[in-house]
């Protein structure tokens, strides 16, 4: 695998898994300590500049206030861009709750910029199979989820002559079950057992798992879109904590003849409470959702939401608020 | 899972997985040791006679000469079947060989017999993805090797209105993958190293691939086939090799709402060399293939096969001929 990919014992105090994140003492993620031990590389001003110059557009609001502020290879990506090479994006969703929530939103908001900027087709993959293996939830029920999330999704304007949406439940088979097949062939359990912490109590629907996330970044996946294109480039947008199944991806690709597929990774999206932890579909007050009314969202944001005011009159007389907390 | 399924250390001295048979010391396997160990039932002349009546036709020579010597639930499947319930029967091929030797055939001959003798439906399952996970083999090297099988195994008779010949490259999907999801999500890792002896080096194809030969047990897995008849009972004719893969399911079935398949279990066809090894596609001289010519198969019995006679004229007129090995 790719270099400090493995858990690191010494850096335990704070958990970024695609199931967890956790800061060190229920504290702030430290996303120079992330960037450093996933191996990836920061955004820069001149990164930000130079996509600019090659969609002739500002930077979206994310890109220039450091929502999205980590990569791997997308100069790689621009450089075949600034020669006139296409490339297609890929993101996806989870659907584990009825509506999406603002965090949810920040992959596919920024998505829908890149579509637009680069003019690209893109693919959304909803993994139904896998809230199914992680969740006490049915199939039929993680299927309608993803159906309910996908009009959600749909919402954010994407351009439909260019993006194509699935579930895995309805998609994987065919051209996608063959690359699925040809990764998990080429990652060990070890290796399984290194990136995502998976322990033998753990059932083999998890360890099966990583390559269905894996195989969207392979344009021969999708036949019927990319046929002939087999050597597209794939730039994937998403939260900082699905980097362990792209590092996997990416130490794959080029053994079994594709690219490398590109990251822009994003912060977490801060509860209400502040930002020490993720908006969560876990805890409903921490998170506000597309389909909460005016009502829902005012009453979140007056009892659940982080003011900086102390827990009581007195303590908030003698000390005042606290202004630190962006 | 069921009793006496974990490998037992004090056993180790014959192993017999789907990917290894070897008896204890190089010497014969003990079968009763087996069904023992694995926890299933010989089948006695009782069990014979009542197929007999109950087909109203001889047994065929496979279960009147043992060949077919052990099951799981056959009484089950008979004592439905005499109050006038259907059942399927589900067998199936690894493709990686070229054509089918005398081994192969074994349950393929069977399942004919039965198909015919009970009149009921048949799926075969070839499992070019197990060859392409297990082997140094393409994917497109596996699905050629299918369809070359298939040839084979369609030349043995079977009644076409009844018989659906699938490879899981070719298959996989829908109704089939989310059976598998279903499976994996209740056999955890450790219980799989306890059937399969996986190890951490192994890839995580391997751990992934049980649920596929697992879910052609239950009758959703073709919904154009056995659509409105879920309930319907399945009888799998193999090796008992096969049988790892087969208590894994009859543990996972009930908990998702399925019968437990029953099996009829046959021993390993012997090599030319001997009743000690299998006649094995991993050693050409072992075995008689079908595409092998009259002149292919004088030459591999007179130079290869097991005669009785000793190694040198000397000391076969000292000893005279084995005749203890049948």
């Amino acid at each position: 695998m790719e270099p400090s990919t493995e858990t690191n014992k010494e850096e335990e105090e704070q958990v970024v898994t695609p199931w967890e994140v956790a800061g060190k003492d229920g504290g702030k993620i430290d996303y120079d300590k992330l960037i450093d031990r996933f191996g990836c590389q920061r955004i820069d001003q001149s990164l930000i500049q130079r996509v600019e110059r090659l969609t002739s557009l500002p930077a979206h609001a994310f890109l220039r206030r450091g929502v999205f502020f980590a990569h791997r290879d997308l100069t790689e990506v621009l450089d075949g861009y600034e020669k006139g090479e296409k490339f297609y994006l890929y993101t996806g969703r989870g659907p584990s709750s009825e509506a999406l929530h603002l965090g949810h939103l920040i992959p596919f908001m920024f998505t829908k910029y890149l579509q637009d900027a680069f003019k690209v087709p893109l693919v959304i993959q909803l993994t139904d199979d896998e809230k199914f293996l992680w969740k006490n939830l049915t199939i039929d029920e993680c299927q309608r989820l993803a159906r309910e999330n996908a009009k959600d999704i749909i919402a954010c304007g994407f351009d439909i002559s260019k993006t194509f949406i699935f579930s895995d439940f309805n998609y994987v088979g065919g051209a996608f079950y063959r690359n699925m097949v040809e990764v998990a062939k080429r990652v060990t359990y070890n290796q399984a057992v290194g990136i995502f912490g998976f322990t033998g109590e753990d059932h083999i629907g998890k360890v099966s798992f990583p390559p269905v996330q894996a195989v969207p970044s392979f344009p021969s996946s999708f036949p019927h879109l990319f046929s002939g294109k087999e050597n597209l480039r794939c730039l994937i947008p998403c939260a900082i904590d699905q980097d362990p199944y792209f590092r996997m991806t990416r130490d794959v690709a080029p053994r079994i003849g594709y690219h490398k597929p590109a990251l822009i990774e994003s912060l977490f999206f801060p509860a209400l409470q502040g930002e020490t932890g993720k908006m969560s579909a876990s805890d409903p007050n921490s998170a506000i959702y597309v389909t909460d009314s005016a009502k829902d969202i005012k009453n979140k944001v007056n009892r659940h939401a982080f003011s900086g005011g102390q827990d009581s009159v007195e303590k908030h007389r003698q000390l005042g608020a606290n202004l630190e907390v962006m």
